[in-house]
């Protein structure tokens, strides 16, 4: 499955979730992180995130998408994503 | 088409940013909108994001899709969206 991860997590733990999303998607812009994950890799990333962040504060949206989905930039293209094309 | 737009936006120029996507989209997160919209009114969102943002400096990404993804949300829910459902 395809996932889009967009946080909105406190600036105290915040490269923690940056340092550990890097390890398993590719990062899209500020916030948001997407890749080709297993379920069960989806499990465990859910399931670290949840440790990781403070579940009364922060915040983090996923999106489970079939396939990779059409995606367009507007303005600065922070990462062009051409190591996985 | 249902599209999801998150943004990164200079502090000077959010605020117009959040107010225009708040009047054609639900806000799901901090800097994510989501909605159905028409061929003709993501044209015209897109041409109004252009005009707000600079694009040298904000970053907006815009993910197509055909129809309303499965979303997960992880930590504080900050907009249920109980209004579109």
């Amino acid at each position: 499955m395809y996932v889009v991860i967009v946080y909105d997590v406190s600036v105290e733990r915040v490269n923690k979730v940056k340092k550990f999303l890097r390890q398993h998607l590719h990062w899209v812009q500020n916030s948001v992180f997407e890749g080709e994950v297993t379920r069960a890799e989806f499990e465990r990333i859910k399931a670290t995130l949840q440790q990781l962040i403070d579940e009364n504060e922060d915040s983090i949206v996923i999106y489970k998408l079939r396939s990779r989905p059409f995606r367009e930039i507007i303005g600065v293209e922070k990462n062009p994503m051409g190591d996985i094309i």
